[in-house]
């Protein structure tokens, strides 16, 4: 006999999801891809931001806290300042990365000047919720941030768009920059908009710079490593 | 004229995705759940828990460096000793809640013991990556994981299953639970399983603890607070 849901709790009436669905999540998941080209001067189609700021706002946040601020970066000298700064980092990067610094200084990293539209995902600053995150509030808040930008991107892929998730910058520049306030933290530029095509393949793969490890390397039974 | 992709870079020949699969994952995105309520006893679906961790596995992450891993809990000893430790820290909260303290105890807030499935979403020890990651080095591991995360969430409602990410508990003590390496960290446990039936809203909301506020207040242009 199956366990009913508390009385006091209304149950969706929606009707279960269909293979067909379900194939159709799995084929995003597997086509969505970090983009760092873009097709220069297009524009989002109509409907489309709000999609995708629309699917942002439908993540699971901790104790319901919905820590994600989205910025819109419209004005064309903040995006060039925005991108000025990820060029630093990008000269920093390769300097850190020693031997493979030329390697590193051919790839394309980033799409921050030419994509359609830049968006700004922020940490908001602790609003001292303590559901859910009592030992680990950072963390988990940072967290929901995460599952934000993770949905706006299937929903990107789903309306045939492009986006690269930009995190070379240093996050007190750019704080600095954006004018946050106190707490705040960019986590990530989102890069998004009309692309050429979508890599077959993640392009840090194409290039050759890493491969990705198998699933059955990372999942354990019981205890790490078994 | 569109830009083209460089010549080295293969592109997907997959065809677009049609507004129905758009629709289909916009539906998905608003039914997720943070769901606590499972049916006792249930198994998974054959083939189920191979796709949710296959789309675990198809999360972004800062470069390539995949620092996720699942550990699955088979052990029945081992599960309630981890809901022993989310039992502490769910007496912890309540505390630290002070005036809410009995509004708390009343509501339910994980379904360890009763899941189908439960997992531990560990972040791994930090493999040195640069790339992507030279500034903000844990903070972009941990939004790899929580990405992974969402997506196993997702694909667990294309199966029509319910997941709760329980976050009540003291991550030193479970890793030392579970036997995790320095630097290692759990960030989830993830309840997974057929349920009675969905919640139609978040739970915390049918339950007036907590309500969300609406997208408008949470996207800005250009600078904070616009």
């Amino acid at each position: 006999m199956l366990a009913r849901m508390p009385s006091h709790l209304p149950a969706t009436d929606l009707p279960p999801f269909s293979a067909d669905e379900r194939d159709a999540l799995h084929r995003l998941l597997a086509a969505r891809r970090d983009m760092r080209h873009f097709v220069p001067g297009a524009v989002l189609p109509e409907g489309a931001l709000q999609r995708l700021l629309q699917a942002a706002h439908q993540a699971p946040s901790v104790g319901l806290m919905q820590p994600w601020r989205l910025l819109r970066i419209q004005a064309g000298e903040r995006r060039r300042a925005i991108a000025a700064l990820v060029d630093e980092e990008r000269q920093a990067t390769a300097r850190a990365l020693g031997e493979r610094s030329d390697e590193f200084l051919r790839l394309k990293v980033e799409g921050v000047r030419e994509c359609a539209e830049l968006l700004v995902a922020v940490l908001a600053p602790d609003d001292g919720t303590v559901f859910g995150r009592r030992t680990m509030p950072r963390d988990m808040a940072l967290c929901s941030v995460a599952c934000a930008i993770q949905n706006l991107w299937l929903a990107a892929r789903a309306d045939n768009l492009g986006m690269g998730w930009v995190s070379m910058f240093d996050p007190e520049r750019l704080g600095r920059l954006l004018e946050l306030p106190a707490g705040a933290q960019a986590v990530a530029l989102l890069c998004i908009g009309p692309v050429p095509a979508f890599y077959d393949s993640p392009m840090l793969e194409l290039e050759g710079w890493r491969f990705e490890r198998p699933l059955e390397e990372l999942v354990f039974t019981d205890r790490w490593g078994d």
